[in-house]
């Protein structure tokens, strides 16, 4: 196995279990800070910083607002993509999807500290990553989902089934997960719950943290 | 003066002199190499990608691609916005826009050998570069342009006179230049003409870039 960051996989899984993933789209005119705030109250354990349209100064100030934000209290930030936004901001994460930089390219860049979550989203994916230098794995999508349209087809909970029985990496399942759908989730293999909509489009992002907390506590 | 990087000023307006930037639509079909390869055996000293568009795969396969060609002619080549990119090719140098990365966090983020130029819009970012770490200006735009469409107000040529009084930095004239206008423009006061469509919408690039050059050389 290729040497990932120095994370270990036990220390990971805690801190992935509940993961957020913003998107501005989503926040119905709320501040990204008040609504990542809110989650983190609720018992989000980390948060992944997605920019897809922002020009990289906007980008780096928000990273630097949420890291002010997180940091204190020992969650970790991952920044979606952009490798130098994360160097920048001193991240602890980077989630690379398919059309990212390559892994291996990625991981020369960043120091032993930092870890890398990728995007599996067919069964070669899930192939290839046993040999990267990988931290984790997206499970990307579980379910359709409104606010990804770019994704490829759906794993359902067998597809994450045959994904958990191929890795011993965290799996982290993103994807129309909600309350709902959620311990089918868990009992289908996936170490962390990454939700979007479920938080940032809720009324109130702190409860609605707290239920999905609530049934991942349980599990 | 704040420490830039390793580059002597002296050398770097050397490199600097021909400055192609690259620009995917106006390629007229042609691919990106082939149009960098004409223009490089026509004179151009040095290429910056510029990729507004690509995702991060594709702008790190383009940027390779031009490192394995620019490399052994020791060509230098920059990258626009994005240092991750950079650092994953092993670029020489990086440009930066007002809405890019702050280069105070770029500067921490390169090794020494890096460059970083910083386009200058106003009287006011002039003034601020001189508290910067900054290797060259990029005087942008120099007159109106239709490749870039979210410019600033032009220096114009007495706005151009204005900056090389006020900054001893290596000076990248942009936007708008062409042969007509060329000796004018160095004659204001650029150390480099910086060409996007006068080489990469040109019916024979490497003719285009000659010309160019004969200018340079001439001056």
């Amino acid at each position: 196995m290729p040497v990932a960051s120095t994370w270990s996989r036990e220390r990971l899984r805690e801190a992935l279990r509940l993961y957020l993933v913003t998107d501005q789209p989503s926040l119905k005119g709320r501040t990204l800070t008040d609504v990542v705030q809110a989650a983190v109250k609720g018992g989000v354990t980390c948060v992944q910083l997605r920019e897809k349209h922002a020009n990289s100064r906007d980008f780096y100030a928000q990273a630097v607002a949420l890291m002010d934000l997180l940091a204190p209290l020992n969650i970790p930030l991952i920044i979606n993509d952009r490798l130098d936004i994360a160097l920048a901001c001193g991240a602890q994460g980077v989630h690379l999807g398919q059309s990212d930089l390559p892994v291996l390219a990625a991981r020369k860049l960043l120091p032993p500290g930092v870890f890398i979550g990728w995007s599996v989203e067919t069964p070669e994916d899930v192939a290839l990553s046993a040999t990267l230098q990988l931290d984790y794995l997206g499970v990307s999508p579980v379910f359709a989902t409104p606010t990804k349209t770019d994704t490829a087809t759906p794993w359902g909970l067998d597809g994450l089934r045959r994904v958990r029985a191929l890795t011993p990496l965290p799996l982290v399942a993103i994807g129309g997960i909600q309350l709902a759908n959620a311990t089918q989730v868990l009992q289908a293999g996936a170490d962390s719950l990454a939700v979007v909509s479920a938080i940032c489009s809720a009324d109130d992002p702190c409860a609605a943290a707290q239920q999905l907390r609530k049934l991942i506590d349980a599990h």
